[in-house]
């Protein structure tokens, strides 16, 4: 006897992303405000005086990457549970990528899922975590390794928070703005070659520029099947350097800086990218102070890390690779010594 | 300026439910059977028999709702990374409803989710928690406050399982059957009232029926926004009482049958059913041995208890009553001193 289930229907998980000056936000429930100490001490008077709800919690994280596991997760849960918030209660990310991740998945499994808004801090996570649903946590194995696909129902992008980041914050987030135009955008990198982001209204339109290319990749594979694999141009390098240096020597951005300089290397080498191009991305990276080099200590290791990383294959790594300026490539073929003939050209005795 | 993020889409989540022998089943992807002492002693042979895949890893639980907690999700996700799974393996969930709700949860989070399977070993899980995806764990605030909905690909309910349940939990199962009769097909209910369940072809009859019945609710409401909220018959009552006999005195079909018998008594008192239609109710759990009464020690400790469960709104309480024989309501607007009378008649000193 069989019995079909059909589940199949229309979900609608549409929303915006404001980029401009935060508007008064009034809700008819209960609300909790997740942040950092850094966040809260510089903006939280700003946000609660345009926040109205019933209730407002303010849940406070301890700042960085390696708070970002299970331990703070529960507390955010323990909060909600100890304020009675229920499924129509609402949570607000309000931080940068690490507090945004891990609201988001707060949100995502807190009585089996609640709403959630995301108000990123960070340039880095205006241009790239507030787009694409990707929420997790890091563990033992790795980065991001356990999560959820979980959409904020609006995220407002205000540039006011961008006036107090540090700078090399700030320049973590002008890499995934490079990171997206080599990808996808070649008249988008050569605007960002003359550009001054240090302009409001350019940093505004980088940011503008980085989301719609981003949002129309996600549209196209939420679940990242495919295309939306493109977007860890950079990373595939990047988390090995993230894991190696336990997430505090340098930021995410950084490392994904190194990583695409990595890539592209590769790329080179396999005659997707000409020399001359990868020179254009580095020294744009290098115009804002990003590194470009990392001192590899075990090469074989190295290349073994790349198999725990989730977007590993059983026996193959996927490469992002940049085809010429503003394509891209997925490449599962590289056999291991072409790898290896990179991973080399960045041990310290080479650089 | 204003970005549109547009993910309106069609999302197919439809998965047939077997009722029928196990088959063979093959897979070119690496599996995880997810289960527990007492089931893989008793039956993990017979599905390693039909089961082929490149690698086959058997991840066992200790058995008991009181380890439906994040410690056993870390112990799966651990094992699966250690294994090197990926986003393209497979869990299958083999055991009862707990087992289930916990392989669906893993499944759910890990590297932001992978395929599941629900083979169910127990009446209660073939009728009931095969069907609707949702999964989750307890924690010390409640039951299933922290999870997820995660459909599973397939569901394999072979009869082979429930020859070896002991006969408390084939009536936990029986609990599940009835109440489903109760709130949605009268029809069903009165088929049962003369059925015999110790008959193969009957019991199969039975769980395609509950089965059916629960899949147009859960078809019409996956996320329980409304009537899929019906479903929770006899589990307001009874959730609190596995919380006050801390998921040890009673099996869950147990705690939803004396749910049931109270949620009764209310709905007899507010004119929705009459006390012939609650006797029959009563005599038919008590034919297959269920409980139907409960000695409530504090009857005010009990009704705060309501609020902590995660049915509630902030000040309201729903109750799912039953509107004579295969209908049902649900009514927030019960006052305080209705439920408590019906309490009372629960206390030793009444019974």
């Amino acid at each position: 006897m069989t019995v079909d289930i059909d589940l199949k229907k229309t979900v609608d998980t549409s929303y915006k992303i404001y980029i401009d000056a935060l508007p008064a936000l009034t809700f008819d429930k209960k609300v909790a405000v997740v942040t950092n100490p850094t966040v809260s001490g510089l903006h939280l008077d700003y946000l609660l005086e345009r926040l109205e709800a019933p209730a407002v919690e303010v849940i406070t994280l301890p700042d960085g990457e390696q708070y970002k596991n299970w331990e703070s997760i529960e507390t955010v849960l323990g909060a909600l549970f100890e304020a009675r918030f229920n499924r129509s209660s609402l949570l607000i990310a309000f931080g940068g990528g690490v507090i945004g991740d891990m609201t988001g998945f707060a949100a995502s499994i807190f009585q089996r899922g609640i709403d959630f808004i995301q108000i990123p801090t960070t340039l880095l996570s205006q241009v790239d975590a507030s787009v694409g649903g990707k929420t997790g946590i890091n563990n033992r194995y790795g980065k991001n390794l356990v999560g959820a696909f979980h959409q904020p129902i609006a995220v407002y992008a205000d540039p006011h928070f961008l006036a107090t980041l540090p700078p090399r914050e700030f320049a973590a987030g002008v890499a995934e703005i490079v990171k997206m135009a080599v990808t996808f955008d070649a008249d988008f990198f050569a605007w960002l070659e003359t550009a001054d982001l240090s302009k409001p209204e350019q940093l505004a339109e980088a940011v503008a520029r980085s989301v719609k290319t981003k949002a129309a990749v996600v549209a196209q594979d939420e679940k990242e099947r495919g295309l939306r694999a493109a977007l860890n141009y950079g990373h595939t390098f990047g988390h090995v350097i993230e894991n190696e240096t336990n997430y505090t020597t340098y930021l995410h951005g950084e490392t994904v800086a190194i990583g695409m300089v990595m890539a592209n290397r590769l790329a080179v080498a396999l005659g997707l990218m000409e020399a001359t191009e990868a020179e254009r991305v580095e020294q744009l990276l290098q115009r804002y102070g990003l590194p470009v080099r990392y001192a590899i200590a075990d090469v074989d290791a190295f290349y073994e890390a790349f198999f725990l990383d989730k977007k590993s294959g059983d026996n193959s790594i996927t490469f992002i690779l940049p085809q010429h300026l503003g394509g891209v490539e997925m490449r599962s073929d590289i056999p291991r010594e072409a790898v290896m003939d990179i991973l080399r050209t960045f041990t310290e005795a080479a650089q």
